[in-house]
């Protein structure tokens, strides 16, 4: 089987890890869209517009499921590459939010981008299964992420900046809606001590077990839309090994 | 006459300022490229496209002189915007410098994002015209602008990481090669005390004396590539004023 997985830039590589592990046999088509990077800043008609050239790429690759690995583009897009795709879609919202409902006894935080969180899309899936949502807005993470000041006095007095209403809302379980947030999942926990943290990574690949037939090659393809100097460290830092990987200058236009 | 002013976001607006200041009757129309920000960590042949696409949507409205307001597309895009457009183009980088050489013992500080240090424009101008330079990127100063942070306590504590190779250095005068430094001000000279900083914003506006006839209406168009909802707001606190604008969702594609 060949599934396709797209990303805002290179922390979907993240939940790639996690497919790959649990299906070790399937081949996967990534496209990071690092020209275009970040997507939570953007508005809604623009993610979704990136979003469904992204999935016209993948598909065009001939893939039999799609993933989309970004929180900002499965919480603004999700509706549109459901109708738009001849193959299954799957974000990575509601995974988190069934993991998180394992967890909680009625109280939910979530952190992400602000896009993703003025979206309101984890606030109405947690609210429609009775749970109480308390959300966030951590713009500065991801910044910090790749800057590489993942721990240190800088990210623990952003995370406390940020961290601190959730800390006083006594919420019990935490989702961290975004794929660059399991980096800083110390300087999160020294502000939030006691409490379950959600990586929707591992959630994603998890739901995925109905839908993906392990009968493929292993193979691996990444594709970004823009090159950078630290793009192999990065992949070696998240995959845990070297991967190639093509540049596209251009993605189909919508 | 009628000028046009390009930047990957609202940072330019600093440029626009200082040129409506210097020259009131002048028309100026400014493209933001908020839908494809920042363009600080994209490669050069990636921000070479970018910038030609802007330049083209403002040469399609018949400027008569274009003003790249983006150090980033300044230091990688000068070059090819010159030989591309039929009218003179004009970038940030070279003002900075000419305005710096005023106050130098010679020893020049620059900082700005990865792109701008990493084309290496600013130290080779400065080392053409005998001055050592000392060059430093800094990657989270826009984040913190974008996200109010400009003074307080996380604010400092950056500046401090950035800069301390600066202060040790013995450098004079440092040039603010980012649109966005200038609202860190504050931070950066709590750091760098008895240092001359020089704002390229002003410098680009008294580089255009000689090319400009303040002959025009003082119509002013803004045009953004995406919408946002704190962007009334941004071009209130930088212009000073209130100014409507227009989002274009495609410009040109080279």
């Amino acid at each position: 089987m060949k599934i396709g997985v797209f990303d805002s830039g290179i922390g979907g590589l993240t939940v790639l890890k996690a497919i790959r592990e649990r299906f070790p046999r399937t081949d996967i088509i990534y496209l990071g869209d690092t020209a275009r990077v970040p997507y939570g800043t953007r508005s809604r008609e623009t993610v979704i517009r990136y979003s469904l050239e992204c999935a016209d790429f993948l598909l065009a690759k001939d893939i039999e499921l799609l993933v989309i690995a970004c929180n900002t583009a499965s919480s603004y897009a999700m509706e549109d590459l459901s109708s738009h795709s001849p193959v299954p879609v799957v974000g990575v919202v509601e995974p988190g939010v069934e993991e998180a409902l394992r967890h909680t006894s009625g109280r939910v935080g979530v952190i992400g981008t602000r896009g993703t969180i003025g979206s309101g899309s984890y606030q109405k899936l947690l609210e429609n299964r009775g749970v109480t949502a308390v959300a966030k807005a951590c713009p500065l993470f991801v910044p910090l992420v790749e800057e590489g000041l993942t721990e240190g006095p800088i990210a623990l007095e952003v995370a406390k900046l940020y961290l601190r209403e959730l800390k006083e809302s006594c919420v019990d379980t935490l989702i961290l809606g975004c794929t660059h947030y399991p980096l800083l999942k110390k300087a999160i926990s020294q502000v939030l001590d006691n409490m379950v943290i959600i990586d929707s990574s591992e959630a994603v690949a998890r739901s995925l077990s109905e839908m993906v037939l392990d009968d493929g090659e292993s193979k691996l393809f990444l594709f970004f839309t823009d090159d950078s100097p630290n793009l192999p460290s990065m992949i070696r830092r998240i995959l845990g090994s070297d991967h190639s990987y093509e540049v596209v200058r251009e993605v189909p236009k919508t």
